[in-house]
């Protein structure tokens, strides 16, 4: 064996969603302060795309309590990246199952500063994924079809899914693990089917790691070798539970000198050790749990939460009772 | 592809070097009511080994300041095991390079209730090591070969040292990643190398991985993959500096049923959780930097110990500026 990874593959490139997974903690209530600071560090560290949150319906959501970055209206994100005079391009997230007013909200690509639509759906949403995605592709957007928790998806499901998806003109087929379940010789296997379902209409393959069993940036490099030029990450790991592949980790591996280490840790320091002392993210012995065992990670969230964050035995018990 | 992690591997061993690394921080300073609780752990548990200190020499260090866990001697180690009626198998470490005073303290197995000698050294160390591993086989124990640091061995030197640790009668070699610096790709590589230089003599491999990238239960599950059979982890992940692999998710992913996790996660709530109050260890940013740059935790544990723990821009230019 010789050692590959002194080098590096130009083609790869890195979207930070930060503030869009994040925002799974905190009602997407993020100051601007912070969503300016993590653009300006996405700019200043050479990373590819900043997903700034989700572009939802304002009739889904009660107004007051979700903040701003679930809906990510065209003028909030001016406020932030004014007409983005940078290389950086920007992310919104689109959900199906009703979450997202796709028609009237995803407007022509001349009237925005949004460059890449991300349409989520679970493999029930297969048909309104793909009017989606055709929608966004006209629009004249870049999208990408993200299939959320794959490790829940039957294999005859998932050949079926992806068979659809490659037809459609979705640029990238993200393989998401949303309750953090997957390991290496699963994610070397999907990557792989992902490859071949988009080798046609010569779609790329992104994965996007959670961190429940301490194998998100593990399963990103796994993800790479196998093939994978789209990954994901967040800095310091924010997003929802036990977090995301932790970009400081991502961008030290990342041998392309385009992408600069040091942003990224004074951003880290200035704003995401602050941050912790209100929110609760990263891997405990309750996501370890729930992601051995396949599940959403709602009821680690539940007990992280509460007075007995640090009671394993009890939730251990209450999970194994559960299935 | 198959699953083949839907089964299990009966040759596997696992061994908690909970107290023998986590001495690394506290000075050897355990009380005698973890270091028994542990015990207890480990064989509720069905953990095969656990390695309970060192066996250093009285001489070398100042006695007063360094806790009993360094030395072991025998009486010490009956004062938590007993005879140790118990499946579970005792192991203590012996350093080279005059730390081990092996000849006087290693002394024959009838009249000890250890099992397994870890010879711990550097590259620089093979010859005392060799005579090491031959002394305490002599003298009736199991006995392994670790040769630590391995990520700042150059290749021509691990071939020769291998070449030469084949022919002991060690029963095991031990792929050491001290630095926490070891990527999959790399650790595939070693295990393969240790594997084919114990093939003539049935040695056993192990691995022994630190978690400065969040990779050292992603390592571990590398190494088992690629044919190692010892794998070492500890509770909580407590070891020096970023931490060893986790014994919570190690034996949740082993599928033997013989492993019991539920023992382990009320070691981890009634121990664990209070000794972060007063420990610092686990991933953290000076830990990935020191990771990445293959070096010895030694300047980031200086760095998490001090005011400015969380100083990550100005730990990362005296990393830079130091190579």
């Amino acid at each position: 064996m010789t050692a590959p990874w002194i080098t590096y593959r130009p083609e790869i490139r890195v979207l930070d969603c930060t503030i869009r997974d994040g925002g799974l903690i905190n009602d997407h209530c993020f100051d601007d302060d912070i969503v300016r600071a993590v653009y300006h560090t996405c700019v200043a560290a050479g990373v590819d795309y900043m997903e700034i949150g989700y572009r939802a319906s304002r009739a889904m959501f009660a107004s007051g309590k979700t903040g701003d970055w679930r809906f990510c209206e065209e003028d909030v994100v001016r406020r932030i990246v004014g007409e983005n005079p940078s290389p950086l391009k920007l992310a919104v997230m689109a959900d199906s199952g009703g979450k997202c007013d796709w028609r009237q909200d995803i407007a022509p690509k001349s009237q925005s500063v949004i460059d890449l639509v991300r349409v989520a759906f679970y493999v029930t949403q297969v048909p309104e994924a793909v009017d989606m995605i055709q929608h966004a592709k006209q629009q004249g957007y870049e999208v990408s079809a993200n299939l959320m928790a794959v490790s829940t998806v039957q294999e005859a499901e998932l050949a079926q899914a992806l068979e659809v998806l490659g037809k459609t003109p979705a640029d990238t087929l993200v393989v998401v693990d949303s309750n953090g379940a997957l390991y290496s010789e699963q994610v070397e296997m999907l990557v792989k089917q992902y490859l071949a379902a988009g080798k046609d209409s010569g779609k790329q393959v992104g994965v996007h790691m959670h961190n429940n069993l301490q194998l998100a940036f593990a399963n990103t490099i796994e993800g790479l070798i196998h093939g994978a030029n789209r990954v994901d990450a967040t800095m310091a790991g924010l997003g929802r539970g036990a977090g995301n592949c932790p970009m400081e980790l991502l961008l030290g591996f990342l041998r392309n000198p385009k992408f600069k280490l040091r942003p990224v840790l004074q951003l880290l320091q200035d704003y995401l050790v602050p941050l912790r002392q209100k929110m609760d993210w990263g891997p405990s012995v309750p996501y370890h749990i729930g992601g051995q065992l396949n599940q959403h990670p709602r009821a680690a969230m539940a007990c992280r939460a509460g007075p007995d964050k640090d009671n394993y035995v009890d939730f251990y018990d209450k999970c194994v009772a559960d299935i």
